[in-house]
């Protein structure tokens, strides 16, 4: 059985997230992908995602792998799916992968960003691909407060209600704040994330830099151990996953 | 009567166009924005554009103007159009100007900027900003055959069929190329530009970097005075109406 890992870019605007659901909720990332390799390999197949993202959350590199008894060269599947897939989502790479190779369970860190747009008025471009937050932010106080999260800590505060997980703690390796122009990127790697992780840390992060809370309430918050004590979460559609590493 | 000229960014993926047209054919830039300031000045209005953009072209810097014996500062206009438009449509700015502006007339000259993405594999961010052409393009023969562009011309045979205008002749100030990794950028300044030129321009260009036509081409296209002889237009996509000056 061949095991066959995708590299894949998407914009999430117009989907109900990566997860295929039944067709009324409407379309999903993984529904359209398994059904344009399905045409190719005339069997039904099963994609195992690095991150199952939500509603108009996007990847620059998701990764995902699939079974297959096919013949057909890894190296073709991003060019044959590209007529079957719609603009918004692109697969940039295929190659063949030992067997015991899971796009979830192998993955060492994940990296996602998060853009904010800080100018006064949004801008037709970019409003699927950063937040718009029409207020002066201060920099480096967010900064400081980023620097709390890296650490292996238990990050409850920063889980949506409702989980199912049962384990909290994970290694955040990194998390910066760089400022370009009108914008403000959150990079964050970590070797997994809760549900909606990171969008509770940025929606923290902005409570930060407009003054609401100071950096080190971020100890605060993760003390509480509860996700009441957190910020709002962000709007998905700043949130890209990053980078998947193996 | 108070002349109001506007700053306009658009995204025109999902436009008929900028000018406004019967509603069966679909909704133009100019009529939402038209119906969003009728709404805060109490009557009809008349934009008029520096340039009438197609279907699928972009503004990042359209200029339109209309008069109004509204006393609302001009200042107000952005923020309060932000709430009754599209995001991908944003008003910039808007100021005061004497009553004999005349967004078209009044133009000395305007830029337009064309992406090309040459990765043999298109992405899921960027295809309604750039045309993909996934093909290795010469841009040292590309950057030549523009330099001939540049200058007063008859350009006649770089202009659509069917197109009302009598006279052909403009004066090109500036064409250029710059590549930057997967993309090749064309920019184009001219006094006023005939119906399809920059697209034309463009389709020309692609033939001789793929080798098809060389850059000397151009000096017999331009004689020839026929659009049968310059190269196809190139999709809508990549084109994005840059800067106008008064």
């Amino acid at each position: 059985m061949r095991n066959i890992k995708l590299l894949i870019e998407y914009d999430g605007t117009n989907y109900i997230g990566w997860q295929r659901q039944p067709l009324k909720h409407g379309k999903s990332i993984q529904g359209l992908i398994e059904d344009g390799i399905k045409k190719m390999v005339h069997h039904d197949v099963r994609l195992i995602a690095a991150g199952r993202t939500d509603a108009g959350v996007h990847a620059f590199g998701q990764v995902a792998n699939f079974f297959t008894e096919s013949h057909i060269p890894a190296e073709r599947f991003p060019l044959a799916l590209k007529s079957m897939l719609p603009s918004d989502i692109v697969v940039k790479g295929a190659w063949d992968v030992p067997e015991d190779f899971h796009a979830r369970y192998s993955a060492l860190e994940k990296t996602y960003r998060y853009i904010i747009r800080t100018a006064e008025l949004p801008s037709a471009f970019d409003w699927r691909y950063a937040t718009h937050v029409p207020m002066p932010l201060n920099l480096g106080e967010m900064k400081k407060a980023a620097a709390f999260f890296v650490g292996t800590k238990d990050f409850r505060a920063f889980c949506a209600k409702g989980s199912p997980v049962k384990h909290f703690v994970r290694t955040v390796k990194k998390a910066e704040l760089t400022k370009d122009d009108s914008y403000i990127y959150f990079e964050v790697t970590a070797d997994g994330f809760l549900y909606h992780m990171v969008r509770i840390m940025v929606g923290t992060l902005i409570e930060i830099g407009r003054g609401y809370w100071h950096a080190e309430d971020v100890k605060r918050i993760l003390a509480s151990m509860e996700r009441k004590y957190a910020g709002p979460t962000a709007l998905p559609q700043g949130l890209i996953l990053w980078e998947v590493k193996y």
